[in-house]
């Protein structure tokens, strides 16, 4: 389907698609974006299709995507071949991930020190639906919830990260004053983290034995849920690591002392696997010190 | 264009879109997943074309999205109706918001705070981009850095947040001994926090006077750009207030000694302004204490 002189049109449309225009493409590949919007129109048309939506960001059709993707597959043979042979001088290895935002924010960051041929391009997405993203082939591992492997991966399991349901003192004394019950989770606003997310409601169903629609607040930060909390405006899981210091200072209270742990697992494509071992090792080192077995 | 009669549908459709899932939306109506269905498919044939994505999580189609937009719009008047007839105790009003994630990670938070009668929907982006959320009509007020008013909306300055470029002592004795040069700027691993995040680029542009291809990991998230700057894998420009203590132990160092301030605007939807103007207080003054003026 592809002739090696395909290459060049290929290398332009993974960079538009990386960079999101055409001008930001250019200037990482060194060449005009006349050239990379030339080479793009002439694989579009040997294609038969078009390969990029043009608009801000630039973004690929599903071919299009599907051939940045075999881009990026040979940049994985490129960098086995390179370690192979002795030559680790190339261009670093880009390595995309998708870590669950919890992770990023407590114990992950670790793992990436210390792994100079590699560039991290991270992307943030709940713990159930982080491996989705190497499901559909758009990154090379994933730190997810899952705990079935993904076809054509290797699953490492890391321990599990612990949470707590917390609020302030004042938030509790006003909207729990008889407990946590049904009446009153239906009324005192939740924190969820987006859409995806359904930690709190899974918490409220294993309290409650129940589900309850929950009045809530959307914040798709980690950092800014414990901050959320603390402005006082809901109530929501968090990581107990990062509670530690308002808890003791009594700026937070949990409002059960279960915590609510969630197992999280490594899953690598095995594709990727050999020039990805020592980044397994990283994090699974990384996961020993920080989650619970 | 539509009846009375067809706003069970289209509060249907908004839940829908606003919960991802047929089930999630007919536990939040405190209805059966095959009403949910039935009333948008009903809604669909009325209207002669697709409304809804059906998939995990579900989506709107365009006119899907306009549609759940007037709804949105409608809750606006309804809550402006609820206030002025002094009848404040309705459900909560939902005030979807676009922040920039470096202002939610920094000063944003406390402007939430004592708000009781509102539920945020926090959309987190890019301080150059979360202002076309407002324009789409998709959020009612923006912190961005846009300095001209989106068609339909207010603009009020806020100030500015204040900037350092920073990496470990450890990563500038490595990857600039002879100073920010061009030739190390172009081999050093720098971090964005994505690919619209232009604020390393344009420092480098300000340094040296020329655009480099800076290699990049990519970290979208406030506190772990903080977090890989520690590990020492990389330079980047960070909120000043989330680096004091960093900076003081000697964990980081500034590549220079002078700040880049970004100016952040806050954008706000003419329809809700009236009903949002207590928050809108609560920011300017949050920005008031926290940022540059």
């Amino acid at each position: 389907m592809l002739n090696p002189s395909d290459y060049p049109a290929l290398s332009a449309l993974a960079a538009v698609l990386r960079h999101g225009s055409f001008d930001a493409a250019a200037h990482a590949l060194s060449v005009t974006p006349s050239a990379i919007s030339q080479r793009i129109k002439a694989l579009e048309e040997r294609m038969g299709t078009p390969l990029v939506l043009r608009g801000t960001p630039a973004q690929g059709t599903e071919t299009g995507r599907r051939l940045a993707r075999h881009m990026d597959e040979i940049g994985i043979l490129e960098a086995q071949l390179a370690h192979d042979l002795g030559q680790n001088d190339g261009p670093a290895l880009r390595v995309p991930l998708a870590v669950n935002a919890d992770s990023l924010a407590t114990w992950f960051p670790p793992a990436m020190a210390n792994l100079p041929e590699m560039l991290f391009q991270l992307t943030l997405d709940d713990q159930d639906h982080s491996a989705d993203w190497l499901k559909r082939g758009e990154v090379m591992a994933a730190v997810s919830a899952r705990d079935t492997a993904v076809p054509g991966c290797d699953l490492h399991p890391l321990g599990a990260l612990r949470y707590l349901a917390v609020a302030t003192p004042a938030f509790v004394a006003r909207h729990f004053p008889e407990g946590i019950t049904s009446e009153a989770l239906s009324k005192a606003p939740s924190l969820v983290f987006n859409g995806k997310d359904r930690l709190q409601d899974n918490w409220v169903s294993s309290q409650t034995g129940r589900r309850i629609a929950l009045p809530a607040h959307r914040i798709p930060s980690t950092q800014g849920f414990v901050d959320a909390a603390l402005t006082g405006i809901g109530w929501g899981l968090n990581p107990e690591v990062l509670l530690h210091p308002h808890l003791e200072a009594g700026r937070l209270v949990p409002l059960s002392p279960a915590p609510t742990d969630i197992a999280l697992y490594w899953h690598v494509s095995r594709l990727a696997a050999p020039i990805l071992a020592p980044l397994t090792a990283a994090v699974r080192q990384a996961a020993r010190t920080a989650l619970i077995s």
